[in-house]
């Protein structure tokens, strides 16, 4: 049965898009999956890379990629990290699940990317990236909320194209650990729509997510 | 007198990466800078956005931008939050300074953009965006250090164009509130250079910030 992995970022329970992440969610469970759900709010996530991350000794001057290949290998991860890299490992398919803060994750998903995607585990070391990346044979995309309007997104329009803002999380940290990225799911402005509109926005996340054997490949 | 704030984010003080920091602190001082360094880890900044941010109710439903928006107006932010306000509001130049960790900022920082780029202030509301952004009249610039070699950035190559990157910063956060973007200051993998390297590297770093008044603007 395959495994769903969905790694969410808002503050506010009642949010659109917490509502597209259980949508999803259903809508994976009704295609046969099992689904895993890290609410990084919910769960007061720490957001911060230090040396609270190992439990072996750092000695000396403290180098993030170092101490994570050295962690790896020791099977030395902080508790919250190891429960993540487990649900990881386990996962056949990866979403994460945020409103677009600042045309990137909030803080708080990226420091569980910072955090989770360690070296010497999905990339580097041992490791391979891209095409031989630690997460090789996962499948992963993007749902997420925007403030901006759709019409602000594109050539020559105010925010820029939305592949190239995704860029440095759709192959940067995606595609780079080995995953192959599915197109993403977005709902433009739902806080300037009305009921009905984030109503049948939902409807278009939960088809996306029934059908996601034919949506099309990003990177991979 | 001119006066520059450097938001650094590295876990180590004995990091190349902190020493960068410095380096460009100096040279500004040598110009005849004021220079203030918002030093995040050491600092123990909080990276997650959520209603401790703001000294009033937050009646319901929480909505990050129309608390920061009613903050803005009523002056309401949480301590940490107003006084990196201050600060902000006081710089002439604004520097990101940090380790490129997953092709984007350390969450920590991330976490500096999402909670003080309020809503009211840098933009939005009674604010623009872009030439007419709350910050209009500063310049900026990121000054960071990457894992991965000079040769895998590029049109083809492994890690993918620098400016597409570096896009969600520059574009997305530094010019969408109007701050003037001057070209980055680089250093490729310092980890793999001999202690020579890094010091020539620190004497780039000096000349740059010697010479921001030639820098090339990015946006703006």
């Amino acid at each position: 049965m395959p495994h769903a992995l969905i790694v969410h970022a808002h503050p506010e329970a009642n949010s659109f898009c917490t509502a597209q992440m259980h949508e999803a969610a259903h809508a994976l469970q009704a295609q046969g999956y099992t689904v895993e759900v890290s609410d990084l709010y919910a769960m007061h996530w720490e957001a911060e890379l230090n040396r609270h991350d190992f439990t072996q000794d750092i000695e000396g001057h403290f180098k993030p990629p170092l101490a994570q290949q050295q962690a790896a290998e020791a099977h030395t991860f902080a508790p919250d990290i190891a429960a993540e890299l487990e649900k990881l490992e386990r996962a056949d398919l990866l979403v994460f699940s945020f409103p677009m803060w600042w045309f990137s994750v909030p803080a708080l998903l990226k420091g569980w990317v910072d955090r989770v995607f360690v070296r010497g585990v999905a990339y580097g070391g041992s490791v391979g990236t891209f095409v031989e990346g630690g997460l090789r044979g996962k499948r992963g995309l993007l749902l997420f909320t925007t403030g901006s309007l759709e019409e602000h997104f594109g050539p020559g329009a105010r925010d820029g194209e939305l592949d190239v803002l995704l860029f440095h999380i759709q192959h940067g940290m995606l595609w780079f650990c080995g995953v192959q990225v599915l197109a993403p799911v977005v709902s433009f402005a739902p806080v300037r729509g009305t009921p009905e509109d984030r109503q049948r926005q939902l409807g278009v996340v939960r088809d996306a997510f029934t059908t996601l054997d034919s949506r099309p490949i990003i990177f991979g």
